[in-house]
């Protein structure tokens, strides 16, 4: 078996974390490098990436997340936030940072900044929020892989209340809102769930070839 | 530098494929099998992936994707569909999956199908579609990282038209719809934009540690 697919199969939305276990500075800069590097549409990473280190604040959150004991027994507790708005600023700060990063002229992406622009200008505020949402489920299914390569466990977690996240963390004046939250850490060896055999559909069920 | 970062800072979004290369069985079954792996909200899998080998199918979804080359010259082109609906039948089906899966009683997993079925009830039609698209992207980010590792390119795809994809495919008949469209396989040596440099926001501009 290739070790990603080993890796894949030891991970699971773990339940019960074991507490006394932190992760190492190196393997959460990984981790930390990674979330930097998950690609996003156009480029443009409408998002922020909370590390709630703060006992206090996880002890707050916890109710806020119908309870579940994850928010506040893993190592670390990352929320994925996303832009709730995005305007031709945010656009033309990314094609600054372009322009600094390569050696280029500013007409070589000047077509490319137009259709962002265009695209965005389109947009009803929703979709503006959808779309950056969206993003934020790319660094999900980024850091799950890398957490599992990392021998590290993670819980994917919908099943919290944004608003609540958001007046909590004064998310809204940030133009931000939380959209996923992901304890990160190490099972507990109490956690059943890590003995129950995974439960996937079939290749035959989920794929199609033409 | 860590494995996974070096993976991840080889990768970018391929404009130009080798067409002559074409990816192993043994990568690709890799890929599949991390791809049905793929997390989902409460494990649900709302996801179709459709692998496109026929060359006059991949013709004829060229023009609705913008014209893209990618779409032909890649060796492998998957399209990652969401359910559009999603019921209690699919509830259902699930249940009976991990009793199949796993050797519990019925009554273990009650309590669960129920929370699922009540979530679902509640929601509206475009919620539910929006629900599962979300679930594409989690799928996308957990691909890229695969494809990473086994130094295989792919270039994630929202820009394309997911309307004429769905009339073309006959996917609504099927209660799916194209949420992303993913050409993977090996960069063409002309490709300039595998010698520039990689745009990312820095750590300090992503990250808030509370």
């Amino acid at each position: 078996m290739h070790d990603i697919i080993r890796d894949l199969n030891w991970r699971y939305a773990t339940k019960k974390y074991d507490s006394s276990k932190k992760i190492k500075k190196n393997d959460l800069e990984i981790i930390k490098e990674s979330l930097r590097l998950v690609p996003s549409s156009y480029g443009l990473q409408p998002l922020k990436f909370i590390i709630v280190n703060s006992t206090e604040l996880r002890e707050k959150l916890k109710p806020i997340s119908y309870n579940q004991s994850q928010i506040t027994d893993a190592s670390h507790l990352i929320i994925i936030c996303s832009y709730i708005n995005i305007n031709t600023s945010h656009v033309d700060d990314y094609l600054s940072s372009i322009l600094r990063t390569r050696d280029i002229a500013i007409n070589e992406i000047e077509a490319f900044g137009n259709s962002m622009k265009t695209t965005i200008d389109k947009m009803k505020n929703e979709e503006k929020y959808k779309w950056n949402k969206n993003q934020a489920y790319i660094a999900l299914g980024q850091l799950i892989h890398t957490c599992a390569s990392l021998r590290i466990d993670a819980t994917p977690m919908e099943g919290f209340n944004a608003k609540e996240y958001d007046k909590l963390l004064n998310l809204s004046d940030q133009n931000l809102s939380a959209s996923l939250v992901v304890p990160i850490g190490y099972r507990h060896k109490e956690d059943k769930v890590q003995f129950a055999k995974k439960v996937r559909k079939s290749q035959d069920d989920l794929f199609i070839t033409l």
